[in-house]
């Protein structure tokens, strides 16, 4: 059975299903250039929207819009975060304004949650990844849903908000979206919906296009965040955009995820060369045969090879990618072969992101202001 | 049967067996003298407490400690409110610092509530009405829910508290405490739980005891927070200490309740001299015989004569309401000559109320610190 909750994911994710069962709009083949050239979005791991056309329009027109994401620090920053913190980085380019929440509230209320630790985390390494990929300081709000901002009228603003949000929702409206719920996840959903509603009130940005970009597990808070904002007049909320992105797979195979926890099942941005080298060679599920003549013979599955599938995020040139597909599919292109290429593009980013995260250190404080 | 939580109340109320039912504790007989001799001790219309020691003990050791409670603008300021007043009050004389707390955020989500007409009322009413009934500004933290002061750091420990408490309930708690709930409700509970324990927090006064004097049905709050309070190993508080009065009786009788909606169920203490007369000849309840000489010959009965029930309230001098009791009872005090007596008890102390309230108006600002 597909079960798919901000708390809990489980069994394979099929992402037809998802588009049809939560109401999503499949991507507009039309897009313009800067996003047909992300790679993201051209090899479709974006895969869905809702109300997208806003975020389109406000970038066209050079309209103030905001980008909003939420962390929950849960250990290694790995592949599977960088999906995102690339989306983070390209809407900045783009002109957004980027809100980035770390979600310390909501991780106590759903896990057992050390929560200096999880400062801890959340800055030394979300935030220095973030910055190492290409985050810049100018025009972001980086905050904790426990202390929002310095400034006491903000953050009143924002808690305020969630408080109010509350009258909105009903219980069979949480039950519907969530699931098993409680009073702390409840709390945290409100407070979520503040995340993603707060950039528009009069003390922020004014009303204006949010984008947040998610996995689709993470779609159950968007269903309420635009269920209230829509319900609740005491404010003028222009309604929220959001895409969905497929989860890059853990190394054990198509339909298993990344874990922080399991360094097997990742590559962390801080692993070493030879940790890289080793987890692909060691760990990454194989779409090879088991001899080498039956490979030559029948060739391999890179749909199911995790080595192609990592690529498939890595190797911007589409020529390339495809040569590799048919190489290995005819059987020309062995496994390990694969793996080799995998490894050393990998290896390309992490090198060059690992000098870049020595530098990050240093801007860290630019982006704590309170 | 008898309906009583923070959003309901209906049928009589049987003190004993809210005693028993909520598990509070009688008041000790023996109390140090300022207790003792205030009216509200002295008359009983405070009957139970929970931990009440605690202040006890603070008080006479002069240690630090906090009188909390919250105020829900309904509209005019009357009778009722001032008992709750003089409470506040009291304790600030006795040394404790006091907080107080307007329920915007629980008004929104349990009311059709105009959040501006709230504000006002709540300076304009209430806040003047306790300056001018002698709260002095001194070590007065007044407060919104929406705005918790103009000090960031402040209001995030205040609105972040809330929401690490939400982990520590659940929905059969909740159910049980409350009877029937909803997302505005849970959402609304754990901030008071948070007004009520959050001066404790290190940014606020550190760990004391604090005191929240409440009518019986805003005990399930205290539940709550009592209950979660022990249960929070994030933080380190002393247990909450409360008092429970009794409800002044609307003019309708001994078991209906002053309502601020109801002009004919109050006396406001904005009521012109005229009114209150006009009011009391009119609608006060009275416990006297149908004919003059059926009075004289069994006598009244004080216990369910709302005039004298607001006696027991305004009458410091103990001979003095026993010889009217017993008047009363005898036939020889008449029901109008009874009503006239507390015509001009109100009238008195609301004459010179009026006067403070003009005086009070000045002194505003000098509890809007944000």
């Amino acid at each position: 059975m597909q079960k798919i909750t901000p708390w809990e994911v489980s069994g394979k994710i099929n992402y037809e299903r998802l588009i049809k069962e939560f109401g999503l709009t499949a991507l507009p083949s039309k897009l313009p250039e800067v996003f047909k050239n992300n790679i993201l979005f051209k090899r479709k791991f974006i895969f869905a929207h809702r109300d997208f056309d806003r975020i389109l329009s406000a970038y066209q027109n050079k309209k103030k819009f905001v980008m909003m994401t939420g962390l929950m620090p849960s250990g290694v920053f790995h592949l599977g975060h960088k999906m995102v913190a690339d989306q983070i980085i390209l809407y900045q380019k783009l002109g957004a304004k980027v809100y980035l929440t770390v979600a310390d509230i909501e991780a106590y209320n759903s896990r057992n949650t050390n929560l200096e630790e999880l400062k801890k985390v959340a800055i030394e390494e979300y935030l220095i990844n973030y910055i190492a990929l290409g985050l810049k300081p100018k025009n972001v709000d980086f905050y904790f849903q426990s202390s929002r901002s310095k400034d006491g009228k903000k953050s009143n603003a924002y808690y305020a908000l969630a408080g109010f949000l509350a009258r909105h929702a009903t219980f069979n409206e949480f039950k519907a979206i969530y699931g098993d719920i409680s009073p702390g996840k409840i709390y945290s959903s409100l407070l979520q919906a503040s995340d993603m509603l707060h950039p528009q009130l009069e003390e922020f940005e004014g009303k204006c296009p949010v984008i947040v970009p998610v996995g689709a597990d993470q779609d159950p808070h968007l269903r309420l965040a635009r269920g209230i904002s829509q319900r609740i007049k005491l404010y003028n909320f222009e309604q929220l955009s959001s895409t969905y992105h497929k989860m890059l797979p853990g190394l054990q195979g198509i339909d298993t995820k990344m874990s922080s926890s399991k360094p097997e099942s990742h590559i962390a941005l801080t692993d070493s060369e030879r940790e890289v080298e080793n987890k692909i060679k060691k760990y990454a599920f194989s779409g090879g045969k088991d001899t080498l003549e039956e490979h030559r013979k029948k060739g391999g599955n890179p749909d199911i090879d995790i080595s192609y599938q990592y690529l498939t995020f890595f190797e911007e040139d589409d020529k390339k990618l495809e040569e590799i597909y048919n190489d290995y599919k005819s059987g020309k292109l062995l496994s390990g072969e694969l793996k080799q290429i995998t490894i050393e593009k990998i290896n390309k980013m992490l090198k060059e992101h690992q000098k870049k995260r020595d530098k990050a250190k240093k801007q860290i404080d630019k982006f704590l202001k309170w």
